[in-house]
């Protein structure tokens, strides 16, 4: 069983009529209901405003794939907790993250970029085009899933190299963008996937919960956890021998 | 001094007006006056009815950089001469792939992978974003590449991931594609550039032409050639000597 | 359930005492019990002297991971045969090539480089590091694997730079060798693994044994076949429609 | 000419007599006279008892290529100074961290991983393999370079996978470590070279200064600043025009 953590600064759709029009309880009500279709998966949510920004330890130490989303109140996090999501995907926790999360601490702490783009918000189409069909996080997707509306993000996009790269978007308006790209960091797992704007229905749309399921699998820690393994300072060692015919 | 060869099969610029309209002489004529231009290249062409195909052994011992643009004749190229240019990447020729290109013995070879996509042939509108505006392939070409008229190349391509990806397109009828692409094999540069129909006047543009000079510099190998440092199958050798304490 | 074959050149088994002393029915025979302990496999094996040299399209057809042991008799492997293996990667089935599998035709054809390497055959002590603990071929491993006696390979590998990098090797002799590397070709997964010299007892050990499990699970296809989705070559399309507004 | 910078904590070689033998007045002393034996690199020092820490504003902006060593001192780094180092590399200035700048908080910002690795410290040999013969980092310096003492580095070592792999060391006491590894991240490249220990004359070594030099090079911005090119943070942008037959 994967357990599933949605966690959402929730601030959109308690203030702001559009996005609360498709979002009533917020996103990640939305968003948890889609991975929980899926009987492989457990969900949970938190949201900014609980204790702990909704990320304590213990909360983390049970999730194995924590899903991201938050735009406005980037800067509000703290910065321990966002060392704290840090470390834990260093340990093996995958993260998705969405949309606005480009701009996100724990994003740009494991990725060391800007996460800089360019974006403008006028309800476009969007094509998402599938680029590596065999990939997990495409799997039963087509070739493409098509947005009638959502805000535009356009490259230069300021993230390393992605190891994969599964979507590229089309925008009605002449850009490009690198819409579902895939990283490791230590024994975790990230991946980026772009659509997810507050005013449009995006999360309802059952494509974008396919590929959203498909990423919560795909980001899944494979074994057992690797605290004892995987070390986050320097360890002195002693030599292991050198030829069994003596020269050590 | 950097020597590029461009490579063309030169059948549609004889047979076709559409082509001839463009390039009288052949795109390998065109392509290689842009490349002239810098006075730290220095051009020749080749085409597919020369002798060997234009590949001799003594041709490719003196190019740097190789330009290749075929699209009709792939099947026709000579097995042997494939293998040819093939051998003299992993020594560290370069090599820009062009255009259709995508489908040729030499680069297949080189890739392993399919080189297959979605193509149209209508002439529409193509926009080039630059995605790696660090890199030097991109160098003075700002933002964006606007073709007004264009073959489309859509995803997905059959290719490895790419090392570095300097430009995605954007298609007027909906399409996106990784348009530039670099990747290392043996001590060899390959970068495949996607634009280059030959019935629209793409090689003439002074963007197109700044990128196959950025293209022709970053792919030249940067140090004296290698071939003795590089073994083209396994080579047995005796042990280097262990500790310096005396078990050696 | 996981359908692995072996597929071995059968050689040395047969003629040399050396090998026979470890593996009288041959390796496959040892890495298919391997395999089979693993309740989500199901594991043939096939040889170079059974028709089409074992790699009928039936058998390829119902193949999820192909094993690759060759040495001697790379050269034997028709031309047609190695494509329809490197055509079935393209296509989602996995291949963990073995040892000297680093020289044959599937493996260098997929992979577009020389695949040189230097080697010593005189039963050196070697460290199998984990470089890469979160990694699902690395899961029970631990920190690495010492094997008594083995051939040397040693460093420069004619390669692409890998995806993933999972073991690196120390060697008594002095060298060092990227031992565990993973690649993606097409829908494909790619991982070669290096010991496995046939007049050694390697594939007897456990931890190998647990690699080669690993491994095999790892390149399984994670869905249903891609043969449609994938092509093989150019595919032409129209237009998906450009703006909903009209414009299309 | 490229305009080297080398940064030192400047701390060993003043208290410790084992490291003052080597480098009496410093090893940045050491490395930059090595640079400026090349032409076409001017080298200045810098230290971090100097104001701001020798890293001021105007300092970084006129230095294309920052070297760097540090080993104790690293948490006495002010945030905002590694943040000011990590945005000009994203900028372009090329990055050349040293040995213990593993575990220096420019290199973690911009890597985003823990850095960590096994250690030992008993003067033992190594000898680092040149993996790939053909990378500029490695131009000259031979199939390897053996230090007869050196502090033991060894895997896991944590850091994301590299862009490209140009050492791999072997040491005496068992261990392999990936000694010359090179990523990118935004305009600017990052070279992380493992060998170095204080008491150890290893800046010394012909062969040291040789990739010393070579990594300067390749670090080295390859074009004007891209100050204005390259965006800190999301910017809103109005659509370029669509088809030019009138949907615009």
């Amino acid at each position: 069983m994967i357990r599933a953590t949605v966690w959402n600064e929730f601030f959109h759709e308690k203030k702001w009529e559009a996005a609360k029009e498709h979002y009533p309880d917020g996103m990640h009500r939305v968003i948890a209901a889609a991975l929980g279709a899926d009987p492989a998966i457990s969900v949970t949510t938190a949201t900014m405003d609980e204790p702990e920004q909704g990320l304590s330890r213990e909360r983390l130490a049970s999730t194995d794939v924590l899903l991201w989303w938050a735009h406005m109140r980037h800067h509000e996090l703290a910065d321990e907790l966002a060392d704290r999501v840090r470390s834990r995907v260093l340990e093996g926790m995958g993260l998705v993250a969405l949309h606005s999360a480009h701009a996100s601490k724990p994003f740009l702490r494991l990725l060391g970029t800007s996460g800089a783009l360019r974006w403008r918000e006028q309800g476009e189409r969007e094509h998402l085009w599938v680029v590596d069909p065999g990939h997990e996080i495409a799997r039963g997707v087509g070739p493409r899933i098509t947005l009638e509306r959502e805000e535009m993000y356009g490259e230069p996009f300021g993230i390393p190299e992605p190891d994969e790269t599964v979507f590229l978007s089309w925008f009605e308006g002449g850009e490009v963008f690198r819409s579902g790209v895939c990283w490791k960091r230590g024994a975790g797992r990230i991946f980026y996937f772009r659509p997810g704007h507050e005013t449009f229905p995006t999360y309802h749309h059952p494509q974008i919960q396919q590929v959203l399921v498909n990423a919560t699998r795909w980001a899944a820690p494979k074994g057992p956890p690797l605290r004892e393994q995987i070390a986050e300072a320097p360890v002195p060692v002693e030599p292991i021998g050198r030829s069994r015919r003596g020269s050590a």
